[in-house]
């Protein structure tokens, strides 16, 4: 015999077990549903793309994390990194084709070479919507109404989207001389959540010095609404200008919408060092304000510069659908598998017969999902299967065409002279039960 | 400026339009459906593993078209090549969790770097559904019942299912004492469809003798129906056994349910050299025979051996999904688009307001699938834009609390003194139009 493989998966990657895949499944059509009803159209692309498409001519700190190596053909490939590299490549690429404004989203797995120490896989998914060939300040708002639609149909309990502008920060930098340090004042006031005002304010005044850094610790602190921290802002970056404008006309379509509750203007909302150029924004929820943002992103004003002269504006945001997962999965029970049928068709061991499928067919047909026990075990076996399922309901087929119904929790059953009347009580009960 | 880099995918891959993606996720979906109406239940595995989990200790034919590397750790690691062999490490790995029979799906993407020429692709979808722990003709029926009630809701017309069973085929060769040649014997009938049973006798000939070639060919004919096929396969394996009795039950099963005429026992059907050892079977459309079997599998007595010495039996299917969506695209028009939305809300190219997303938002609570139009353009800009995407009818709210309802094709309009009567005027419209 030949000796035992020991099966394991890599480090940093992970099965899905049909309990996990199930819930994943239930979010990502829950979210697809809301798109498609926006008019936003799904698209696909390679996992596998040349190592030149996704970094550019040049490199950089992602690259260290990529699965990157030579194919049979000898070709530079790597595995995509994100969502957003691929979709500037399909644009450029795709232009032609397409009808602009161009919505899509784009629900796919990642891979990412990380250090997996702190609870990060190597292997995850990503959720991107983006709206690309509009900068129109109802095109940013539909993509905000997107992510509101998105976050309410998960059910996660309360949220705030928290935003900003990259623009009106970089007229802040400038007037305030600071345009030379913006890389390193950016990166600080990105940490803010995680280290502190305190240590931002420490380090900024390493860097810049203490007046300086006083003021970007004003400019970032939100005031009482909306409209005092944009005027703040405004004051601060010297005068209005298009990004000012952006931010009021946004939430004059917030209030006339009646969904301003959920958003706040943060300036220190910066998305650090991505390709934003407009609105940024971040979102968290009430609960667990701990697990980061769940939902960000912003608008830049040229999507595919790597690929093509044709400049592409877009807006667009990422769901952290793996995060989200596992906020939802702290709050549930354990166990592997969930039952993803209500009933279990009970089967005869002593006979073969086509009489358990005949009635799950019934059943499936009045929209009960069902399964047949197939294997030749007694009724205790069967019942202990449902059990470790989380099947609730056992139906059994009498040869005189009545039907028994257990309830597997109390081994009670009843007996109905008809599938109708069987069906009717899985019915009740199914209705009474929470999912 | 950079240096542009040419937007182009790797040989052999290829992006998904709307609308490709669109019918791809429909067909998912719609089987999706079906499986957990079976109480089938979804797993996912990593698209990387070991090396030495996908092809064992040895290596073999597929090992040249895998795409394997070394990762950063120094680990011999490689994509996937299709969805059994990391089941089958799933399984191993995750016994003692499930509750047996276990009965799964898993839909996702596989690599192989095959030749492209003939219209295959690196990059591709594998759906499969199997249940593992039992070895009863139910458990075999269940596998069938689900790929007839798959295949149906695909809307793909009329097809048949044709079966045989490796063991009987087994048994015919020892009684013939072609045992020792079972492996060419294999490839050779499995080749039939293709080079057709004249080229297949004559290379039989060669290879056992005139005599033995024609006792195959008469072995691997079907008869006038199931029945007699089995008498002539049972009277050439010298003897009735286990696998007779196996096919005579299954076909009790058909006969009872009323399914039978979508079974055809064709003894040709041997799934060459696959690790089956039961039950196996192809599925052709009626229509389009010509573009080979579109759901194979069958029963195998020992899934993962390679990782745990217990022995796992099971019976499983694969659909192919490119396969039945290339067929279905042949049939329908091209294009890149399709509408994801049913309605295009126009906005007022002068005003930014949230009137055209307030009216949207009512739209989609009326289940209707609607897109706003955020780009400050003209009217007639806004119109093309729904032609390009297939969007058949537009709307515009005007101040007065009216709508306008246009129909694109014509550039006919209907104004409604409310937003209820235009909602009941587009559910008209809808329900006439084709899908």
């Amino acid at each position: 015999m030949a000796q035992i493989i020991e099966p394991r998966v890599l480090k940093g990657f992970r099965d899905a077990l049909p309990k996990a895949e199930s819930e994943r499944r239930r979010l990502f059509n829950a979210v697809e549903a809301v798109f498609i009803s926006f008019g936003f159209a799904p698209i696909d692309t390679p996992c596998l793309e040349y190592a030149e498409i996704l970094f550019g001519k040049g490199g950089g700190e992602t690259e260290k994390q990529v699965y990157r190596f030579n194919d049979h053909g000898g070709r530079d490939v790597a595995l995509r990194f994100d969502l957003t590299v691929p979709f500037a490549r399909f644009m450029a690429e795709h232009l032609d084709e397409l009808a602009l404004p161009f919505k899509r989203y784009h629900i796919a797995k990642v891979w990412r070479g990380e250090n997996t120490q702190r609870g990060r896989y190597r292997e995850f998914y990503q959720c991107d919507f983006d709206s690309v060939g509009s900068d129109c300040p109802m095109a940013d708002f539909e993509i905000l109404s997107l992510m509101l639609a998105s976050l309410r149909v998960l059910g996660i309990g309360g949220f705030k989207i928290r935003l900003s502008h990259r623009g009106l920060f970089n007229r802040f930098l400038e007037a305030q001389a600071l345009s030379s340090a913006s890389v390193e004042v950016l990166r600080l006031v990105d940490k803010l959540a995680k280290i502190g005002a305190e240590e931002v304010e420490k380090q900024l005044s390493e860097l810049v010095g203490s007046e300086k850094a006083k003021k970007v610790l004003d400019f970032i602190h939100p005031e009482v609404d909306y409209l005092a921290t944009l005027d703040k802002m405004t004051a601060l970056a010297g005068s209005s200008a298009g990004d000012t404008e952006r931010l009021r006309a946004l939430h004059a379509l917030m209030e006339e919408s009646g969904t301003s509750a959920f958003f706040v203007l943060d300036p220190s909302i910066t998305r650090g060092l991505d390709y934003y150029t407009g609105l940024v924004f971040e979102t968290f929820l009430d609960d667990l304000p701990g697990i980061g943002s769940v939902c960000s992103g912003g608008r830049y004003d040229d999507l595919a510069s790597l690929y093509t002269k044709q400049k592409i504006p877009g807006v667009g945001a990422s769901i952290g659908m793996d995060r989200l997962l596992a906020a939802l999965e702290t709050l549930s029970d354990s166990g592997s598998q969930s039952a993803s049928a209500s009933v279990l068709v009970l089967r005869d061991p002593e006979i073969e017969s086509a009489l358990p499928f005949k009635t799950a067919q019934s059943l499936r047909e009045e929209g009960i999902a069902c399964e047949v026990y197939t294997d030749k075990k007694k009724a205790g076996q069967q019942f202990a299967y449902a059990e470790k399922k989380g099947i609730g309901l056992a139906l059994m087929a009498a040869a005189q065409g009545s039907f028994s119904l257990k309830t597997i929790a109390t081994r009670e059953s009843r007996d109905f002279p008809s599938l109708a009347e069987a069906v009717d009580a899985i019915r009740a009960i199914l209705a009474k039960k929470p999912l």
